[in-house]
């Protein structure tokens, strides 16, 4: 049952918010976030997928090799650090390190080769790249992703925020009925959690909106969301096509194999949990107050 | 019992590893790591310390209070990001994102204000500053962690790493009797497990020998560190005094706190497990796999 008054969720209590665009998460919001994502683990389970964690950084030339650099310049950001001279170091710890507005003064750079994790999924393409698959590849994995943006809101919308995965690489037909498998199951859980969301048919961020891709996805639409409030997606379900199994050399059934993914933005499912049924643990449904499922 | 034939952990089929130092996991290693993690929150929950979750990027401001550029600048990684007008995105967009070494060819960056987390209780600090505790305060905390070395070897040595810490503030007194309490327990811990490990006296690694802080470190040493076959410190035991208490204005019986911890290198532990005790996780100690502690 929703609360009486509206609980805005950037209050609660176990919340640290970094205007910059980070979350700390202690306590019941820790719990919650744990639980969502075990749900979701679960949700994986059901498809067997095996379950990976992955570094922070992806290498620049993976990414290349889906175009990232030309279709989300605005969105990434890359780990540098100082070139390794004994001179360069010493020029940078001599000084003081911030200016007056709190910026860094770097002194020189190594050019970087990595971009901090966009999207949990890319990892796995590179990672199963060149291989002939004999069935269909179930996979999951939850990471820290990264996405400048124009402005930053607690929760909804932040420069790094935790995304779970669930993948399957195959044949059109096997990613196909995966996709359908997992949405119907989600559909369930949040009926029976009465969480109020709706599907929506959306389009990736591209930052050049005369991208082919961008007219692509709306003729043939490959991309849904659900949607809390009517504007924050916070799961999506993604077919890709054979565009990453094309990329990375990866075949099934004698041609560059499918696939697809199923997304959830943690820290959005904590927003939805928080504004709809309020702060208190056992107003959360079964599964996230700790109770049976 | 150890194997006969000594088991090269960086050969584990389970171990995904980029040699620009990071690695990924999945199966049997992934297990080892949460059940390895596990035994930590335990050894953390004994103390009641609370736990929080933390985000990736750390205030360049923060590390600046306790001299972390003058100290580390060798180790320091900034997340770095273009600078977001149309123009320059258009330009990093529009020419090949690489160079021929696999460079990333940016064009005009935003200076940083952050660094990724050199260190996981590094976050706690500017969390409590300006508090005056009522009592002393237990706090632990799992973080990926970032130190630029000039090699890296899977597991052992990694540019990105994963470090669950277990923090105590309070007065002298509680910091010191935290820290025996702790130490003791992981003796404990380890003499069950019969992993074969040493205490050794350390200081950290300035990056100037003539640092002062040298010199008092190995006057009175206030590091102490858990090292496997000889030379892979995979846990330690750190005592800061008023240190980050001062730095950061938290107060505890009328004078700055003192501070200390406990920290463990989760991908060290993995590689201390694998070489003594091999593989096969049915050869691994009780908690770790998976039968009763």
């Amino acid at each position: 049952m929703a609360p009486e008054r509206p609980f805005a969720p950037a209050e609660h209590p176990d919340l640290g918010w970094d205007p910059r665009g980070q979350s700390a998460l202690s306590g019941d919001l820790l719990q919650l976030f744990r639980r969502l994502d075990g749900v979701f683990l679960g949700l994986a389970g059901e498809s067997a997928a095996r379950e990976h964690r992955f570094p922070p950084f992806l290498a620049a030339r993976h990414l290349e090799r889906v175009n990232y650099f030309r279709s989300f310049p605005q969105h990434a950001t890359f780990p540098v650090h100082l070139e390794a001279s004994d001179e360069n170091l010493r020029a940078f710890a001599g000084q003081d390190a911030l200016d007056a507005q709190g910026n860094l003064r770097l002194t020189r750079t190594s050019p970087p080769q990595e971009v901090l994790t966009p999207a949990a999924c890319y990892h796995f393409y590179p990672r199963f790249a060149g291989r002939t698959l004999a069935e269909p590849l179930y996979v999951t994995t939850m990471a820290t992703c990264f996405r400048r943006e124009r402005e930053y809101r607690p929760l909804r919308r932040q420069w790094a925020f935790s995304m779970r995965e669930i993948v399957c690489l195959g044949s059109a037909p096997e990613v196909e009925a995966f996709l359908a498998r997992q949405r119907a199951r989600l559909q369930e859980l949040i009926d029976g959690w009465g969480l109020p969301l709706t599907w929506q048919v959306a389009t990736d961020p591209f930052f050049d909106p005369r991208n082919p891709k961008v007219l692509a996805q709306k003729l043939d639409p490959v991309k849904h969301e659900l949607t809390f409030a009517g504007d924050l997606a916070i799961g999506s379900v993604n077919l890709h096509r054979n565009y990453f199994g094309e990329a990375f050399g990866i075949i099934r059934a004698g041609e560059p194999a499918c696939s697809g993914c199923v997304a959830f933005g943690l820290e959005r499912w904590l927003h939805a949990i928080l504004a709809h049924f309020g702060p208190r643990p056992g107003d959360w449904p079964g599964a996230l107050s700790g109770g049976t499922p």
